[in-house]
């Protein structure tokens, strides 16, 4: 079983010339593979198609790409496929090609091993200091210029920390390094407004439709670090993991509430991820 | 002579886990080479070390690549050497490795073939839409996180403009594409701080300094779109080009004046480019 596809080709290398690795010119999703089969591969496949349009390159072929994921991983056991797709090859300079050939790169990787107790009991968070720059031409859109993820996550060693939460320029809450955030008050939804930075991850349009669909009010909205301080419950979702409640920043403890756990369940039973 | 060193071997393919693909996790470089001379090559080396101390990536040695952009560019001509150097290697997830291995990429390619009159008669420019988040922790050095530039880039096909200048979210000029931007007025220089978004040309440093060797005030400061509709002279700069008189933007015509007249002859003087 190979864990690297390149153009549907088992591979390690990529050409040196790849807009990728020059410009960060292209996208990447993070897909969860459970018992063979490709969790929200729907949404993630939508939200590359979306993405291709932002970055005005050509989407690659769905079926192709389904068919790859499953060749990645087949029969049973937990993975983690990630795409990238660059604008492929180009010669000097920033101006795209013409006829661009983009390059579809799927990697496997074994499943994270995160502690039961992340789900359970919650995961302890920090504030990150460097700010996500507000861009609303790449907003929401997961392209590959993440440098302010990477020195995000370098902020912190302390394996007890699971995760830093990012905020933008002008002091908005937007993110962690590697999910979305949700804080839960009065039994109303409120998740951070990302239009002008962040990734409008997979799962977080998962949890707010099905939210919705329970009856819980959900706000798209400006947070700050205040509104942390003042939340019920407070919780990070991705397409790996779900969700997990979060239950300590800093001094400030967090007890897993309703909703949250309702909304916990569901993933559960839904069988989503 | 090969056109691809790859930590010091010829090669033209590199590891897909490299995290300069995933997350533009690197820095680059351009190098101008004139009849096998790398120009202010000490100045790209002193970049490149500050740019590894603000990503906290081991810097190459200086020797070593200096000696890889030699064995690429031997003998007379002219040459465009660009450093890539990504923080090598990675799992999945933006934790960069506790030890990184950086990759150090070296491509040589055909000088452009920019028409003598860019010089001669200055170039077109316009003003691009796209703007350029403002993020004081990565402004300055030339990290791979690009897609500004590039989908700057992508708004225009007209061969006749040569550059387009690139405004940061708070309406402040800041660069071109690929190239910096100065205004001269009542016989001083101006040229943006570029403290909070751009990128800090080895070229731009060069003129600066120059300039006030020669005696001209420069001001590195707040540029605003009506400083462009008010200057006497506009220049651009990088280290390719050494600079480029502009002589309209639009309906507004400039004519390159005693400033730009006197870097340009200093330029060519000294031979720097």
């Amino acid at each position: 079983m190979p864990d690297i596809l390149i153009n549907g080709k088992q591979a390690s290398t990529l050409s040196v010339t790849d807009r990728g690795l020059h410009y960060g010119d292209g996208l990447f999703e993070t897909v969860a593979i459970k018992h063979g089969r490709p969790c929200l591969l729907p949404q993630h496949l939508e939200r590359l198609q979306y993405g291709c349009e932002r970055l005005n390159m050509p989407m690659p072929d769905s079926e192709t790409l389904t068919q790859e994921i499953q060749e990645l991983c087949r029969g049973e056991g937990q993975w983690v496929v990630k795409i990238i797709i660059s604008r492929g090859s180009g010669g000097r300079g920033y101006l795209p090609p013409e006829n661009p050939e983009p390059n579809r790169i799927l990697i496997s990787y074994p499943w994270p091993d995160y502690p039961q107790d992340y789900w359970l009991k919650g995961v302890k968070i920090r504030l990150c200091t460097i700010p996500l720059a507000i861009n609303p031409q790449l907003a929401g859109i997961k392209h590959l210029n993440r440098l302010e993820h990477v020195l995000a996550r370098s902020e912190w060693q302390e394996p007890e920390i699971a995760e830093g939460l990012m905020l933008d320029m002008d002091g908005h809450l937007i993110e962690g390094t590697m999910s979305n955030l949700f804080l839960v008050k009065n039994n109303s939804l409120y998740t951070p407004d990302i239009s002008r930075c962040g990734v409008a991850g997979v799962m977080r349009q998962w949890l707010i439709d099905e939210a919705e669909k329970q009856g819980i009010a959900v706000h798209i909205t400006d947070l700050y670090v205040d509104d942390l301080k003042m939340a019920d419950e407070v919780f990070l979702s991705n397409s790996l993991i779900g969700l997990w409640p979060v239950c300590q920043w800093g001094q400030q403890q967090y007890t897993p509430g309703s909703v949250t756990s309702a909304l916990l369940k569901l993933l559960r039973k839904e069988n989503v991820c």
